[in-house]
């Protein structure tokens, strides 16, 4: 497609998240000033919330007229009581607009049509031609089922739709399974290290457990016998004993406490599948714990969660989405735990991606197709789909894809994906997230009475958490570097991240010899990683989405094409737990309508 | 080319400089709001020099989209702290838009996006086709060098690429030689009276005084004997000793003193070539003033300068591009001498079109083409020259235009001037300025004392010269009208131009039977003078200009094209030297690249 809005750049300007100017062809679409409100006109109070809410409002309109973020020409924003020192349209405006940079003004203003309303956009969009059907060769094999991606999502939906009978074909775009389970290995070869997914339970992941036991995977239970620490934002450490409230002052650990007990019980209210609450998905998380009384020791807490969670910053994140996410792994407390029941309970000896490798092997041959990335899938008149993949085409009755929402993008769709479908996909983002494993000669952390668990206000690492395989005699510190502390750290020389990492190990745990105890780093980034759609472990939601389209709206099949993959599970979203009932859910779709009611087949 | 953009015309807006509605057709360039800082983010802090850079942000935005301030369809002016009775953007913006009317919505707002900006401007514009080559017939002449204009700059280029040895066609599109300089008669048709240029020296402005020696020029030494008179803001009427500054009271006098010596140390700064620094380059002269505590008297002084030398106002004019114009002069005492050494020293018995007559006779014959226009010209793939004139198409391997960058306009170039080339050339304006020769039967100023130059605040006249020429009996005054007063003067019908000019200089010279003693007016108007560019004697540039693109962006080639006139000097801009020099110079380049260096010729 030519492109309908260029960029015009005059050197000085290129470091600008908006252009100077750009030239935009065809016929043109007009937004009116688009306010922060919901569908229904509720206004949040706050400014950080409202900007959500507006580009929401400005990408709906932009998807309904069949355009798209990067057909914008010209933006007008206009600001109440704008200070120049507290900028905070330009981050959610910055990745609204992504790699596109249209022409932008400011405009500060005394008020706005409505007194609530504290800003408002208005929008120039060139409006690109629509797209012709693409001509496909006649397809050189058929499936009953295509399934997209031989992650545990797709892997574990083509046994389902195997066994219930119909024939499949597994189209991947690497070189290899496992999609976000991914096992490379340690120092010396002989041991395993996961720089995906790494951690199951064996209870209320029943799912997953029984993968794990079926291909005979051996578990380590995680560490959690020795005091955790805490960084707080003065850079200062404590520690505490494990699933206690750090030993703030005796008002801070109230508040810290009420503050998790709340979101807790908020989250407990939650529909996991169906999600409703306008008030809670029209405000960022943020601005629900400051209107909630959070101290600045329960917000750093709390950004410790959506930055391990999810790579993001409670500023960016919707209230109901972040709440709903909990919920899904059974809450915020089974979610951030690390014992019996919790999310991160037990890991995987030879590496998490034993799981997937196990699932392939017990494929039929001909099924998985490696190397294999999809180019465009078109639903034909009748029904029948055509995927255009690695050079050939293949027809099939259903296809599952089990990509996340941002990959999708790399996909053409004949007929587009309708507008909901859309504005589902591409609100969908990734945070700033990777792990680093660290790995050192003795679990010195151990030794000083550590369990290796450790929080940060600051940085680089939010999280630590202990990923020694003693059977092997690996010691491992795993660190999860997510949001904005993971961006800056990002941003550094290899030896420079290690260095950080290390400095700030040794202060945690007290140690002034770490760097003689260090063998190796290990990380992988998966925000570079075209196939994840460039994050990990999930995607999340600015303020309004939920509310407008649905909790069930990701999910929901269009025609013969059904979507699956861990961001769309009811339970455990962003966990191995979650993929896994993905695919099995979209199976059950595709399969129930191949194969009708048992009843009609009597 | 089509009109891309058509005003919608009511006839009760009909008086605006902009237009209530625009039509637009085609692509689209949508601009960002523009702020008045430099390519480096420097901001003045006063909102007039804001307006002059916001302008030219805005200009170099419509050009690099390879379009024309005629494309404009829409624009909107926010405007912090507006004062409608301070409507400093008008003026600006009246001459930005010259005759074509965008829409325009002016905003005002509490602040902008940066607390120092004050003003902001962002567009919508319409992109014209790209010009296609045009379809030239064959050459019927060819030349080594073709120049345009028959001015003093383009027969001394002609005269030095024939003595190199090359073959030149000179291209003029008046029925006369001299460009600006025109001699017309006196009253009794027995002397002489110069519409243009009138001035020159023997010592510093050694070229054209060569030229005037050679073809036997007889000079009149200027009158600086007796004494000279100002009025000021209040048309009170001194008398002073030429040289001197006016008889203010003592603090005024000091100030006045000051600000002259200020300006005059300011521009020996400067490097004339290649005048560089970014502050002096982002604001007016009149805010330039402002910042060193010019006095009304002072800025009354240096208004005289502008008007008087540049037909402008200060707050029209980049404080760089003005000293630096004083510096090409020697400085601004320099140029403003009236005595040896000064740029009004010498004038010419017969007319200073003697001198390019008398050029003129040297040129073999068949070189000079009068009545021949140029139309167009196309720079062709191997990098000769077809240049399209008065119905002819002549070929050339270089081409030197003289004309003034106003006057290009009136040329179709292809491919078109490169952005920077087109950025300088039409940033380049012509103030104000008329030159009014009143011819009495008696040098009467004189028989009073008085040397006959006249310096006013208000006009209409802003200076008055004697321009006598004893040996023929003939008694001249010569008034330059120039800036708003010129304007005002200019908008009255010919009676009553010579009827102000009366009353001015009757007043002037304490005499009450003035008009008993005149004989005649003459004056010509270069405003209307579409060869000139209209206007004269010399361009001038807004704020931004100069910094953004370099002392020398305006004489630097463009492939075989070269570019003279005195505008194009680095000493002497708007004189005759300047003209002269330049030519030299740019002979000099042509015949450097079609010779090769000397020793190549061995």
């Amino acid at each position: 497609m030519s492109k309908t809005v260029k960029t015009v750049d005059l050197s000085h300007t290129a470091g600008l998240y908006y252009g100077p100017a750009t030239i935009s062809s065809g016929k043109v679409l007009h937004i009116a000033g688009q306010p922060g409100n919901t569908k229904d006109g509720h206004v949040p109070k706050d400014y950080e919330s409202q900007i959500h809410l507006c580009l929401f409002n400005l990408r709906k309109l932009i998807i309904a007229a069949g355009a798209d973020i990067k057909d914008i020409a010209k933006l007008n924003v206009y600001i109440v009581d704008y200070d120049v020192n507290n900028r905070k349209h330009a981050r959610p405006l910055q990745r609204f607009f992504g790699k596109h940079r249209p022409a932008q003004t400011l405009v500060p203003v005394p008020k706005l049509a409505v007194p609530e309303w504290l800003i408002e956009i208005d929008a120039i969009v060139a409006l690109p031609e629509p797209s012709l059907p693409p001509v496909l060769p006649a397809a050189s094999e058929n499936a009953d089922v295509i399934v997209i991606g031989a992650g545990l999502a797709g892997l574990t939906a083509a046994l389902d739709v195997i066994q219930s009978g119909l024939s499949c074909i597994i189209l991947e775009a690497r070189d290899r399974v496992g999609g976000k389970t991914w096992s490379q290995q340690t120092y010396d070869g002989k041991g395993h290290i996961d720089v995906g997914a790494g951690w199951l339970n064996d209870t209320n992941q029943s799912r997953v457990w029984a993968i794990a036991k079926r291909y005979g995977a051996e578990v380590i239970v995680q560490n959690t016998q020795g005091k955790a620490v805490l960084e707080n934002w003065e850079g200062n450490v404590f520690s505490f004993e494990y699933g206690e409230v750090p030993n703030f002052d005796e008002e801070t650990r109230k508040n810290v406490t009420e503050i998790r007990d709340m979101c807790e019980a908020e989250c407990q209210q939650l529909d996991t599948w169906r999600p409703r609450n306008t008030e809670l998905d029209a405000m960022t998380f943020e601005a629900f714990l400051r209107s909630r009384g959070a101290s600045k020791a329960a917000m750093g807490t709390a950004t410790v969660w959506t930055r391990a969670m999810l790579g993001v910053e409670p500023c960016d994140i919707s209230a109901l989405y972040f709440l709903n996410y909990c919920k899904s792994g059974g809450g915020l407390l089974i979610m951030r735990s690390d014992r019996k029941d919790g999310g991160q309970y037990l890991r995987v000896r030879g590496g998490t991606q034993t799981l997937s490798k196990g699932l392939a092997s017990s494929l039929p041959e001909g099924v998985l197709r490696l190397e294999t990335p999809v180019q465009s899938i078109v639903q034909e008149q009748g029904g029948s789909l055509k995927v255009q993949a690695g050079g050939a085409v293949y027809s099939a009755t259903k296809v599952i894809t089990t990509l996340p929402g941002p990959a999708l993008k790399n996909i053409s769709f004949y007929p587009p994906l309708p507008p909901a479908k859309r504005a589902w996909t591409e609100s969908l983002y990734y945070g700033y997230y990777t792990k680093a494993m660290m790995e050192f000669k003795t679990p010195f952390w151990v030794e000083r009475g550590f369990c290796g668990l450790a929080n940060s206000f600051i940085g680089p690492a939010g999280v630590i958490r202990d990923s020694c395989i003693p059977q092997d005699n690996k010691y491992v510190l795993t660190c999860f570097m997510g949001g904005e502390p993971g961006r800056a750290w990002a941003a550094l020389s290899t030896p420079e991240r290690e260095k950080t990492l290390l400095e700030q190990i040794g202060k945690l745990y007290g140690v002034s010899n770490v760097e003689d105890q260090f063998l190796k780093m290990t990380a992988y980034e998966w925000v570079h990683d075209e196939y994840a759609g460039l994050g990990c472990p999930c995607t999340t939601l600015p303020p309004g989405v939920l509310d407008t389209l649905g909790g069930d709206g990701l999910r929901a099949p269009v025609g013969n094409l059904h979507f699956a993959g861990t961001e769309t599970a009811g339970e455990w979203k962003g966990y191995m737990e979650g993929a896994v009932r993905s695919g099995s859910r979209a199976a059950a779709e595709a399969v129930k309508d191949l194969n009708g009611p048992i009843t009609a087949r009597l």
